[in-house]
């Protein structure tokens, strides 16, 4: 078995409102700052020991889409790292 | 000028306590995944011109130090590459 980190980023899919996102970047313009767009995701980094990343890659996946993410709402993506 | 995307993401620092992370945690394990270890970061993908990626890296710090993160309990790291 082998340490690995797993990074799952949840985002809104495209065309779902996000008005969380909608005031950050209006308090940033607020501030002076020039924008053309920002996007909010959530992002959890998951340490678990797999037999390799092929196998730790699917046990992430299968935790974002029985609790991360909401299929309605959110698109995914999965990253695996060996543990440092 | 050209166009991109600085990602800014915000963590809790080391030692902060981070009990909706646990509870994220202690679900995944009520579903029968086995983890070492989770945390969570907030992510900001944000779009904006300037002349140079240093120059859209640094504003994007100082969005991350006025607003995106606090500094008494987050630590933040800037990555910037060229929009697509």
């Amino acid at each position: 078995m082998t340490a690995y980190t797993a990074t799952v980023t949840v985002r809104l899919k495209h065309g779902v409102l996000d008005p969380e996102a909608d005031q950050t970047r209006k308090a940033l313009e607020r501030l002076g700052f020039d924008l053309d767009g920002l996007r909010s995701a959530d992002r959890f980094d998951i340490d678990l020991d797999a037999d390799d990343a092929r196998s730790a890659r699917e046990r992430a996946d299968e935790m974002a889409e029985r609790l991360l993410a909401n299929p309605t709402i959110h698109d995914y993506d999965v990253d695996v790292v060996e543990a440092e």
